[in-house]
């Protein structure tokens, strides 16, 4: 049986004008063909709404997975969400479980959710969300199109966390640790639990809040009390 | 008048693989801002016969310039110009004039020009050749689609050959406005201002220093006045 298939869709402006060098292709295509997907054609469109529309319907009818990565903040020109919920001609607004997402995020920096930031929270009717362990602000899933952030840290993170369940696999646990020290800080340590828990992904997403640094650890893996037991093992070292 | 508009298609598996890391397209979208042509939509596809040939038609109809990048080399799987061609409805074989090029550069080598290496004087009839002056074998044009090679160096020289000859509009008048607030605080005034001049592309890029959040907010557009005062309604909000 052919592998599956799978298309990306990069949007912005900066991209085009040359003033951002995209890295997200690169890194899908590497984390796609290590799992088996099939990446047969990437484009780059502009931030204009048909521009983003007519890509999304044509990719999502020719190939198994769509991946986009860009759009999805909180200024005028971030207008993937509802391009996209127009594509498949569904219903979107502000949504309260992406809402609750980011009041509890906010909460924790002390930066306030205003309208703009708000924004972040319009997900289409239906859509499946994908966690941001860095900004807070979700993805989501629609129909066979996974819409991500252009960050690119953000990218990575949501990549690694939808990648496995389209491998068929058996469906990973996933868990977040925060801990409030830098990557440096919990290296060493990390890399020990890492080393004794080879089965599991366990990924470090740096953040900054106040001025400080500190890192959200997400563990995966596909037997919960392994998961459980790796992330045991940190709050050890660094607890809460 | 609007500026020219242009369209990327690279050619090649090896970057849909993640093998290796496409190096053109910000190449390509430096020069063209640089000379006022809008780059507007780029895509990768696969070393596939249909891929090329329907993404060639489909971006040579939609733009003014359409740019190639890769498959013109002497392997099996160098198939760009036959698939151009086939797009244009076009012959295609051994032209004397690319022929005549390989046996100069040849040579000067000592290297054999074996058939392989005469696959690369396939011309389409009435495409006008491109120079290549570090490895000898041609690009060409054809219609509005300029087909060069994917070797980085090779295509950034085909590319500083052939941009003279094209007609940019203006370039654009770039300006970019330093706010020390994270996107979710300025997007509101932003949003507004964005509104009030709706012939300025206005995009907004996130960055962190020492844990703290700022948005570089870049203003494009022909005209310097209407730029600068809307670089000024920005800084009337947030001075700096």
């Amino acid at each position: 049986m052919p592998n599956p298939t799978a298309a990306m869709l990069v949007i912005g402006d900066e991209i085009l004008s040359g003033r951002t060098r995209d890295a997200n292709m690169h890194h899908l295509a590497c984390a796609l063909t290590e799992i088996g997907i099939d990446l047969s054609e990437v484009r780059v469109v502009k931030d204009i709404p048909a521009a983003i529309t007519s890509a999304i319907q044509a990719l999502s009818g020719a190939y198994d997975h769509v991946f986009t990565s860009g759009g999805i903040g909180p200024t005028h020109d971030d207008i993937t969400a509802d391009c996209v919920a127009a594509a498949f001609g569904a219903h979107i607004d502000i949504r309260p479980d992406a809402r609750a997402i980011l009041e509890s995020y906010y909460a924790t920096t002390g930066i306030e959710l205003n309208a703009a930031r708000l924004r972040m929270a319009r997900i289409p009717d239906g859509a499946e969300l994908i966690e941001n362990p860095v900004s807070g602000a979700p993805g989501f899933i629609i129909e066979n199109v996974h819409v991500m952030a252009g960050v690119p840290k953000i990218f990575q993170a949501m990549v690694a966390s939808v990648l496995p369940s389209l491998t068929g696999g058996a469906p990973l646990i996933s868990r977040t640790y925060r801990v409030h020290r830098g990557e440096g800080e919990i290296a060493g340590p990390l890399g020990q639990i890492a080393e004794d828990n080879p089965t599991l992904s366990i990924g470090s997403y740096p953040f900054q809040v106040d001025g400080k640094f500190g890192s959200n650890v997400v563990f995966r893996g596909a037997d919960e009390a392994e998961v459980d037991a790796a992330v045991a093992a940190l709050a050890q070292v660094f607890p809460q």
